[in-house]
């Protein structure tokens, strides 16, 4: 399989991160989505939306969207619980993740470690969003050890991908205890170092 | 099981048509996102991200996001491919759907409909981003019945619900015959009256 992404994407990262705690063997292919690598003719032959991460299998066959990659390459792992209303509760975190988290926590960290913008500079609605988004995780994360009960699911897999890094876009976790306890936990379960 | 929902919101009505077509049964609870109905204390116990749709179970568990929702309800039917590729391909249109499709399609219809603001005040970004996932939609759609191969799936309830009202966000649907044809098809096999 490769792994078709850039280290600086957090939605590529999760790919890698559930490969390497499953043992998944795989090939990293980077493409430099700043570069727009990801516009060319050969790049939207494997996914016309010219998005990454998009995997490649051996048949050929590709896959894109970050949390449908890690939900098909987990399936059958402990990384999705084995009742089905709690992998629902797992969905729901991935969903929330696309449309409430990442476009807020994610984009004022590309704007500013990317695009070089100040934080003054940054849309107060992104800001406003982001800090709801850490506010419901905090919600979570005070009652209960990971996102979904207390085991690791994809839902802290995918979350951790911008939560751990959201400094880089200007918030500040400070008063959000429960998430921070969380992130050492998430980044210790998944064998990686500490972020901030 | 409650389903909190407004009628307006294609999210909402996903949840609608699954159960309608599943045969599962539901009461529907209008909830009026407009009057901040979702921002009420009771509504903040059900889902703390303050979000419709929210489905609440007889045994008082709640579920939240509209195609998280809808994965759960449907798991086991003919709605879900058995294969787990066909699955996987499933999942990436629904996450695409909330990511790359809803916050432009969904959005602009938004603006018009319900704040009221004409075509030709739209974020031209947002027009833009509208036309690049209905031209994703019309390549898929231009070599399959449906989006996931021969059988409607959920990736079809969940692109249909602001796709078949993308003329009410000033989106013209004139150059998409192939999305034209899909619409037509997946109304009649969720035996919707066309909205057209």
């Amino acid at each position: 399989m490769k792994i078709y992404g850039d280290t600086n994407s957090g939605n590529c990262l999760k790919v890698k991160w559930v490969c390497d705690r499953l043992g998944l063997p795989y090939s990293w292919v980077d493409v430099d989505t700043m570069q727009r690598e990801t516009r060319t003719t050969p790049f939207l032959k494997l996914n016309p939306a010219g998005q990454v991460p998009t995997v490649e299998f051996d048949d050929g066959r590709t896959l894109a969207q970050s949390n449908a990659i890690i939900r098909y390459l987990a399936r059958g792992s402990d990384l999705i619980p084995d009742d089905a209303f709690a992998a629902a509760k797992m969905d729901e975190w991935l969903f929330w993740e696309q449309y409430s988290h990442e476009p807020y926590i994610a984009v004022c960290r590309f704007q500013m470690v990317y695009l070089g913008k100040p934080a003054s500079d940054l849309d107060t609605d992104k800001i406003k969003g982001g800090y709801a988004a850490l506010a419901r995780m905090e919600h979570q994360l005070a009652a209960t050890r990971f996102l979904v009960g207390d085991g690791l699911s994809l839902a802290d897999v995918s979350l951790l991908a911008y939560t751990r890094v959201a400094h880089e876009g200007g918030f500040h976790l400070d008063g959000y205890a429960s998430i921070r306890r969380w992130i050492g936990e998430a980044e210790r379960a998944l064998n990686l170092p500490p972020a901030g």
